[in-house]
């Protein structure tokens, strides 16, 4: 059975935001994102893919395109194909995220 | 700003489980499932589909090919394409899952 607890999966480093892959298949990859306060991804865009972040815990403010959101635990956001995006973690806690990419960009 | 609290966005039914959809591309689309105690999503699959369940909220049995497990809040489990899948509450309290499919059967 492929399943997994996110958070136990999530991991964190003082340098810099840390990715663990949960899923990958050739049509997505489904990852968990831990940042410290302060850290962020910076703003980056992929030209086929899309990319949803989903806030499990923590505060983050994310940069879709031209605009800027504070999102808390259970709010989602789309980056559609070929807009800028970057997020970062504004609050005093961890920030844990939840993402998903398609279709997957290291399978093409 | 494509983002949502997806709390807000889910919704139940007392007769069967309440999909509501919060995002959709070419690529994919992305849902909120609502299932009261003792409602399902009944045991299905799709050929070239990927599809991911995220507990949000509750307890929820999930059938995935020939395995069963119970999984509750932050786990996640992936349903690779052309494996059966379904899932049960088998818990006292409403069931909330954050849904992945990929790509979308819906635009193909």
């Amino acid at each position: 059975m492929n399943s997994k607890d996110v958070i136990a999966e999530s991991r964190f480093s003082s340098d810099k935001m840390r990715k663990t892959n949960l899923f990958e298949t050739r049509n997505f990859f489904c990852d968990v994102y831990g940042l410290e306060p302060g850290q962020e991804q910076k703003v980056h865009s992929h030209d086929d893919a899309d990319k949803i972040y989903f806030v499990i815990d923590g505060r983050g403010e994310f940069l879709i395109g031209e605009e800027t959101c504070v999102l808390g635990p259970n709010q989602i956001v789309l980056a559609p194909a070929g807009e800028s995006h970057g997020v970062r973690n504004i609050g005093e806690a961890r920030l844990t995220l939840l993402v998903f990419m398609t279709p997957n960009p290291n399978k093409r």
